[in-house]
């Protein structure tokens, strides 16, 4: 179909190229910026061409910023050919993952929010050139963003150069769906004028000078979104609880939800189909599938996130009904959609996953035994410090019983016993709100830990409580024997 | 010369009364809000007068709420008798400080800034009565606040009665100053619409129901603030390292400064006395008596705050200028002066004190060995993670060098690598801005740590990332081992 008919601005059609031409504009040494968040929105071909150049002997190493996690086709395909030397912030990936863990690669794992404007303050060094996937662009420059919004409005403002990839699987029908808004920098920012998830206060396009659009890439490779695992009774127990917890806290009306990324998140926002809450709205990061079931039972009325992250499935659903989705959804950009200001003003009920956490209610998100990077923190930070009611989920233990996710101290702090007010796992939910470190305890223990672990657990604290005291009892000596057992022993059990 | 001219609704002259009186409406079991934030502000006879019914024999123990810390009349002559089931958000003091790492106390260890909210939410109970310092009554029952502000006017909202104590020994001059304003609660909060630090939004006087009103008693005890040690070389060491720093990034423009409570804090601002910037700004908590020098010459334009807090000599400095001073000070609630929307909208620069930093720039601000409280976590998190740019200082060394406030794992983690981005000691200044966590590792051994610490911290990092390696290379048997050591021997060396 060509992709001149996306080209509103006839000037530009002369920057049309092939991915292979495109992609020599990325030297070695570069800052490279890319759209994309999770796998929806990132460009395809450029990466793929500029892996293949590298794969036959060609020396390119880049720094890659991103919104978040990207698709196969950009963080695995430049991974493998150990052509990235510093990712930010965040990602996911079995290749990018090792690279992270064997050194290979450096890797900042930054509060989402706050990566555009750490750019921008130049925090992050100078941007050379970013690619943009695209529905579209506009006349005066603009650039329609495709599945996600991520931190592209920034990335564009602040690289040298823009190479736009028009992908054709994106359908046009996405105009109109995303709201983009920069904040102006300190001191002449001003308040987030948005009160309600659905008000929209920006442009439908990422303004872009259009001498700055330096190749324009035409591409037809979708999304390589991921399947969501089926809900199982442990997560669909975790969702049950906390939509009890939610119903004896707020009653019918719940404040707008923002919901991590993956299978528990979404199990919770599924077990809000059965529930009999109505008129619920999300200020999220991403949309996944059950936000889709939700509206199209009418449940969820508006939802703003940054980006669509739906599973194969979900997403040909939301194109197959893409004009009813458009009317409930705004994507917006991270810096927004992650906003701590935001997330204060509207109240959000934070709902993220832990790795594991601790007696005093504290979490690990991010590093397995506090070294092997997973992930990475995320919008959760964002969210946990400034929502209004901050929720970690995660299952009692991993495993088969070998791990208990409930520690006596975590081997890495994500987010603090100062802003998690609810723990929940299969066993049940933690209420912690205005409770001292020594009233959470027997909470946590009791209604969070896996039966197996919590007389072991009660023992390490009786004995903190008697050996040292103090207003966090803690056994230096013993914090971590748990994690050290485990790696000697293969289970965290005596 | 009687308060019956600073109350100014002619009816509730009927309930002047004297502290005893007053005090007997404070049952046990109550929940108490008090007024104050630092020594400053907070109520004085009342609280006195209970304590001496409670050493007379009554069993009387209530919740104490208040902004933050308070004067020795209230915290000190409460925790005295054991009065004190509950308190909350901050405290400072040797008996109090005792009563809580003994278990004589709970203690909640909030962000400063949520605390307000917080109760609004009910997740820290129903307040019956609040005790409030005030300049005096004006005619529609509102109140004005004397030295802070803090909490006080949400707890006015929220009490279910409020006894005020008219202090004479606060100057009428003081009306004016103060700037109210309670955002309202979602779903209906809206942006808080300050721009600049000076920006005035709301009423000199914090609203209350005459009708609440149960109690009025004279008072002229005055604010038992507390005196600056005096600058010491290392302190000059630091600010002089920071001042530096700031020049290097910002030019001669600096954003508006937030600076934490103390010694280390003001002699950052005492640097600045002598520094060529000019119309510098505050955004802050604490006005402390650097911030007065400033203004005396001419160079800090604007400061906001929530509370004065400067020394004895300071406060009579105040007194004698005040009129002067307060066209350059506002005092606003501590859930505006602290808000994340606001750090984030002005680009603060936060600079804050840690009790110990670990070699990839995490902070421990409260927790001595993990375990003990110092003081609480206080506005250094409403801060830290919001700001423009987020500074720690610590010394490199304490008790004369037998501990290292640079481990391989911090204790307690109140602030993450994910959002500290300068760590200052007298040693020098770690940019840590765009630093993977292994890139951060040098930086900080080499420019903060002690020279006497310098290589064990490298042995540990390099056994770390040679043996475990990953992301963030730790040893979990070894994480505490300096903080045991010191325990075993008196010493963190070998």
């Amino acid at each position: 179909m060509g992709i001149e008919n996306r080209i509103f601005n006839k000037d530009l059609l002369s920057k049309i190229t092939t991915a292979d031409e495109a992609a020599k504009l990325i030297k070695d040494g570069m800052i490279v910026g890319a759209s994309g968040f999770t796998p929806c929105g990132y460009p395809k071909c450029v990466p793929l061409a500029l892996a293949k150049r590298i794969k036959e002997g060609e020396k390119i190493r880049i720094g890659l910023y991103t919104g978040a996690s990207v698709g196969v086709e950009l963080d695995e395909a430049l991974a493998e050919v150990n052509a990235i030397s510093k990712r930010l912030p965040y990602q996911t990936g079995k290749i990018i993952n090792k690279r992270i863990n064997d050194g290979d690669m450096l890797y900042l794992d930054i509060h989402l929010s706050q990566s555009a404007q750490q750019l921008r303050y130049g925090f992050l060094g100078k941007m050379d050139v970013c690619i943009v996937e695209a529905v579209c662009i506009m006349e005066n420059g603009g650039i329609v963003p495709s599945t996600s919004v991520g931190n592209t409005p920034t990335f564009i403002q602040e690289a040298d150069k823009v190479i736009v990839e028009i992908n054709t699987s994106q359908p046009m029908e996405l105009v109109g769906m995303s709201d983009i808004f920069i904040p102006a920098d300190p001191p002449v920012r001003h308040p987030i004028p948005i009160t309600d998830v659905s008000q929209r206060i920006g442009t439908p396009y990422m303004p872009c000078d259009p001498r700055k659009i330096v190749a324009i890439v035409e591409c037809d490779i979708t999304d390589k979104t991921r399947p969501l695992g089926a809900l199982d009774e442990e997560s669909k127990a975790m969702a049950s609880h906390l939509i009890d917890f939610l119903k004896s806290v707020y009653g019918n009306k719940l404040p707008p939800l923002q919901s991590g990324v993956g299978d528990v998140a979404n199990a919770v926002m599924a077990g809000l189909v059965h529930s009999d809450f109505e008129n619920l709205k999300c200020w999220t990061e991403v949309i996944q599938d059950s936000m889709l079931d939700l509206i199209d039972i009418g449940k969820l009325t508006a939802v703003s996130g940054t980006s669509l992250s739906p599973s194969p499935d979900g997403l040909k659903r939301f194109y197959d009904k893409i004009k009813e989705y458009r009317n409930k959804i705004v994507l917006r950009p991270q810096e927004i959609s992650n906003n701590a200001e935001m997330a204060r003003r509207l109240g959000v009920v934070a709902m993220n996953t832990a790795l594991e956490v601790d007696i005093y209610g504290n979490s690990n998100s991010t590093h397995m035994f506090g070294t092997r990077m997973v992930n990475g923190i995320g919008g959760s930070g964002d969210f946990s410090r400034n929502a209004g009611l901050t929720v970690m989920l995660t299952p009692s233990v991993a495993k088969r019983g070998a791990i208990s996710r409930v520690v006596p101290h975590v081997a890495h702090y994500d987010h603090t016993e100062h802003e998690i007010h609810v723990i929940v796992t299969e066993q049940g939910v933690a209420d912690l709100r205005g409770l001292d470190p020594k009233e959470k305890v027997p909470v946590i223990i009791e209604k969070c830990a896996h039966p197996d672990y919590r007389d072991m657990l009660w023992d390490y604290y009786n004995r903190a409580k008697k050996e040292v005291g103090g207003h966090i009892p803690m056994l230096l000596d013993e914090a971590y024997s748990w994690h050290v057992r485990f790696n000697e022993t293969g289970t965290m059990k005596m």
